[in-house]
């Protein structure tokens, strides 16, 4: 199947209404960039005051232009834009880049002129991109519906970015850096095609092997990572998430009228559907180029071969920051390097051949080192000496590269002197970096791509023995939206969560009763509408041991609370059996806008609020999903036994949240849940929920 | 007082001994470079094979080289190096660089040479820098001793390099870039003159306004403290270590032959003496810049102007994570900002004045906000856009930062098309960045410098009620290097740490007597020699109430232990006051090879390890200093009553560790030390130690 986004980037004729005579006029930039690059369709100014604009005949309206035409662009006032495309409507034009701003973004009627854009691009079956945008570009076929300044190298990424500025600056910034691109699309508003559409769209694309992504909001959260987990298989999505703390959020917020939502759910779901997120432009070309042009490293031993020892330290910090080593070379490896070398070089790993090394001495390293087992990734690095000729050095890296499927990663620090060196590397697949720093930080995301395809493809966890009409018809009949412990038992029970046994009393009595039958000791807790904190009331009694002591605390905590808040309701008591020893978690849900039940998991008591120890995932998890966003915390090391600590029932844990997600999703009604404290018993005898609490949404 | 480092910069008279007449030679090379860049005094190549070099007439040895002459710069393999620096010594010279290597780097002979050369200097009283170096450059005097090609341009920032690569990678990193230097100093193997010394020259000299250092291993770390924290006071240190990581300090220790050491020492150190520390080269000459050419923000309220929503959202995260804020900008000043900019434009910080914003729109935003009193930092912010002159946005932010004594920093996104923009501002002292999230790493670090100056200038804590000549005489007595707690007890008191009450016991009956003594209900810790981690042996009972339990228990402890460790010496048990409930934490001291005894602060218990929180501090520390390493753990905020928690006696604390730190720093002979736990009590009722254990070092 071809997408219906094609045309947006190899469309047989483009119109660009709005095209203006005057240079200082964006529209004639954008008419301008359509003849420069190579671009072999047909190329129609559209505008009703001129003849001819850059020699090329100008059309009055849209209708009058020849066959064959696939693609509009638009650069006109807002308010002239609903009729224009109604005009592209009616001449079959089924995709349309609005440039022009003046919609969502500055509110008010620029609302209703995008929503009116929208339902006219709906009932002609038109794919929209923009409004607020600056177009798109591909480097194959020479489109570039941009008024940006010059062009990137051809070469492999599909970059998509929300911001328009940000497509400009980075086009200014990798223009002489010989960083290869496929496509740039710009898609402002996204009025219809999404940041989603178009990451599939790459994800289809033959000539885009790397998809990078400058993102500010995401609307469709669940939809974005059934996609990006699926292209994120077949080839890497980096991506930059501006909005990521409250000040961001803000920003983005008041230029686009986007919220950015909570950040914690974007981290989540990036890692869950496989993204590689970047914290900066940088590194989001960094490690975009050199997944472009690179194997994934196999492993993580790095060879250093280097001219000066201080950026290979440097170099090495990195590396070390972000699970890399340095190789170990064997001592015959080691002999033989030295035969080629300066008798002062350094041969064990960094390799320091000291200041004035030539070609010849990086290549007698490679052809040493190529098939060395114990090296997966090689790292050449120079800094740049009046008696070397950086370009001579650059060609030896391209040589040998050639000759291993091993990663090869360059680092030259300077500037001024390295023009022809990054030329001759980076037209030949090796990506060069400037700072010894960034070796390592590409390599850490490359290896965190490469952890991430390992991961086995199961079906995310799901239950049958659960009773979903029984908690429907629970949560139907709520009498509150805030659910404490007496109503969340019997929806946890419905969804098979294990309780701590025991049961609801509204006097003494019943209290007896209930504790004859779980057995002594027993734990009393108050119960009522009015109070969510019970501990903090005194509302909760431990270790009663015989009947004396739970008629007692029955008789004093009822006291206690008509004291403390005598406004307080009671309806009553939970009685239940004293736990055993285990180790207290939480288990929590929150329902977020974009991306659905975000699930939480972290270590109870004082410490999940000290240490903010907390593990994040999306819902639906798999087993494995739900086991990594445990074992990264704290907590989880605690529960998988630490440093000869008892170890305990994990696997309870992870079928609690998967139980708890389940609920989640079966009743959109519940905005937050929360297990807290689940006990999680030693291995084998699983986990109970000790108490629990939920928030309903408004209905 | 004229510094003996005086002539490495602005000499009368330079020799060059071994200048080559050789282009393909570095010693050529450096010959060239002294006639560059207006060097006015003499400058004099010594061979004796030729008769002139680059038109200057050569001389057959240092003895024939005419007055005045008071730096010689040498370039002979490191074998002749010795002879030479004789004859330098003979003929009065006081400053001498070695710039070749196949020195203590090389190891072996190499050591020797070394050492021979700083016999040599020391007779002479001759200042050297080197060997293995590339030399220094004065961009004042215009002298340049390297061989690397090109210059900075001309500034304020001091820069020190242990590696010499360093120095040739960042001139052809930023020779075009406009960064101003006033001078450049490569140490290489650091001889005589070190990172310490020059950092004290430069902080001395009225041309250095900021100290940027590229460090790999400090020796001596006592001086480098006491040195830098009075230079910080005057002018700020900007520094980046190599070797931060176990890898790194590898390749640190390989190309040198140092030992980076560790680098919690190193953190520690640094954060008292006020360096601030990047982590990375470029934030190294980012911070240094803006440091030298813009005043340290007066708070953290950041106003954005910008034509550019995403970059700004960008830079919003890092201001945020850096903890600066945006600004809030007044309503009327708002209604203000309004008036001349696009009816467009958003007017809330970030103000975005959409994409093509002009310089007079820069001006008005300038205008409207620079008396504004809710805004102490100016954050102006261009992508560069075909229509506008980012030249002109450039001049509009200098003549703005010109009036106001606000920090202004420009971002520009971009790169082919900011060359002059960049020279313009970088002319005019206003430091440009062309990464969004650059200036929120540089704020950050000027806010710490800026925290680090208004620390109030206390001693460091000292006791008089302690007793160190009876430590001493202890310590001179100790019958083994791993001292427990029977042992560290008397220490402990000596130096007026509170112990709980109790005493030593060989038997049962002493047990019992020490009981009645402290009050019932007791604690029993097995003593031996050979247990140093009693818990793990069921070498401690706690809560003893009676004497039949305490007499039980001795017994029991006995027969456990011979069980377990049959060759164990049982010297006897501690008996001791069961604690007062209080929180407990670890205050612990390793000495450190170069800055000496390095105190550890901790949460007790699993949770040290398990969430290393942990904090440093180089002894001797002031008391501010003692609570800002509590303060920055988690055990601090627990310390500190945590979300209504009880609230502990910090200050008895405070006092536990300065007290430690007084025995550490007494007592050479003491390696490790470490009170774990010290129960702190409730707040005004002081601290106890429960338990402590010392290992000396062998004597």
């Amino acid at each position: 199947m071809i997408s219906d986004l094609a045309p947006f980037f190899s469309p047989q004729g483009v119109a660009i209404i709005g095209a203006s005579q005057d240079p200082q006029k964006l529209s004639h930039g954008i008419l301008k960039n359509m003849t420069l690059f190579g671009y072999t369709g047909g190329i129609y100014p559209v505008n009703p005051k001129a003849d001819q604009i850059l020699g090329l005949p100008a059309y009055p309206d849209i209708a009058t232009v020849p066959d064959p035409l696939d693609l509009a662009v638009v650069v006109l006032p807002a308010s002239m834009t609903p009729s224009v495309l109604r005009a592209c409507g009616e001449r079959g034009i089924k995709a349309v880049i609005i440039i022009s701003g003046g919609f969502k973004e500055v509110g008010g009627k620029g609302i209703e002129l995008e929503e009116e854009c929208r339902q006219i691009a709906k009932s002609y079956q038109m794919r929209l991109i923009g409004p607020n945008c600056v177009g798109t570009m591909d480097l194959s076929t020479g489109l570039n519906t941009t008024f940006i300044e010059g062009i990137p190298a051809k070469g492999a990424i599909g970059f998509v970015s929300q911001s328009g500025a940000v497509c400009g600056g980075v086009v200014d910034l990798i223009a002489d850096k010989g960083i290869g691109f496929s496509h740039f699309a710009s898609l402002g508003n996204e009025l219809d095609v999404t940041e989603t559409d178009m990451i599939a769209f790459f994800g289809d694309h033959p000539q885009v092997r790397v998809i990078a992504a400058y993102v500010e909001a995401i609307e469709d959260g669940e939809r974005f990572m059934r996609v990006v987990s699926q292209v994120s298989k077949q080839k890497p999505v980096v991506l930059l998430k501006a909005g990521r703390t409250d000040a961001g959020a803000k920003a983005v917020s008041s230029h686009t009228g986007s919220m950015a939502g909570a950040y914690t759910a974007y981290r989540a779901a990036f890692k869950q559907s496989g993204v590689i997120e970047v914290e900066d432009i940088v590194s989001l070309f960094d490690v975009a180029w050199s997944l472009s042009c690179q194997p994934l490293p196999r492993g993580n031993r790095v060879a250093i071969f280097t001219n000066a020892g201080g950026p290979a330290a440097l170099a090495s910090d990195s590396l070390a920051a972000n699970g890399f080593t340095l190789a170990t070379i064997p001592p015959q490896k080691q002999a033989q390097l030295a035969e080629k070398l300066n008798p002062s070089a350094q041969v064990a790993n960094p390799v320091d051949m000291l200041g004035g090394a030539e070609a010849h001495e990086f290549d007698h390293c490679f052809q040493v080192l190529l098939d060395e087992p114990g090296v997966d990734v090689f790292l050449p690095m120079l800094v740049p000496q009046s008696l070397v000729d950086p370009a001579d050095i650059a060609r030896s890296i391209v040589r040998n590269a050639r000759l291993t499927e091993k990663t090869v990663l360059a680092c030259m620090v300077g500037e001024q002197s390295l023009g022809e060196a990054r030329a001759v590397l980076h037209t030949n697949g090796v990506p060069m970096s400037v700072y010894p720093d960034v070796p390592g930080k590409v390599l850490g995301a490359m290896q965190s791509y490469r952890e991430w395809l390992s991961q086995s493809d199961s079906p995310p966890m799901a239950f049958s023995d659960i009773d979903r009409p029984a908690a429907t018809e629970r949560l139907a009949h709520a009498q509150q939206l805030t659910l404490g412990e007496s109503e969340t038992r019997p929806l946890m029970a419905d969804y098979g969560l294990n309780l701590v046994s025991g049961g609801f009393a509204t006097d003494a009595d019943q209290a007896v009763e209930i504790a004859a039958e779980v057995g002594y000791p027993v734990v009393l807790k108050i119960v009522s509408p009015d109070i969510l904190h019970k501990s903090d009331l005194g509302g909760i009694a431990l270790n009663l041991a015989t009947e004396t002591e739970l008629r007692s605390a029955v008789q004093t905590m009822r006291s206690r609370i008509t004291t403390a808040m005598p406004k307080a309701a009671i309806t009553g008591f939970l009685v239940q059996k004293m736990a055993p020893e285990g180790l207290e978690i939480i288990v929590g849900m929150q329902r977020d806008p974009a991306f659905g039940p975000l699930m939480m998991f972290g270590l109870g008591g004082v410490y999940v609020e000290l240490f903010k120890d907390v593990g994040f995932g999306v819902a639906p998890m798999t087993r494995s999903q739900a086991q990594a966003m445990i074992a990264a915390t704290k907590a989880g090391q605690l529960l998988a036994g630490f440093r000869g600590g008892p170890s305990y029932d994990v696997d309870a844990v992870i079928d609690a949240i998967g139980r708890l997600s389940q609920l989640a999703l079966d009743h959109p009604t519940i905005a937050e849940a929360e297990i807290n404290p689940l006990l999680v018993l030693p291995k084998g005898e699983g986990a109970l929920v000790l108490d629990a609490r939920m928030i309903l949404s408004e209905k």
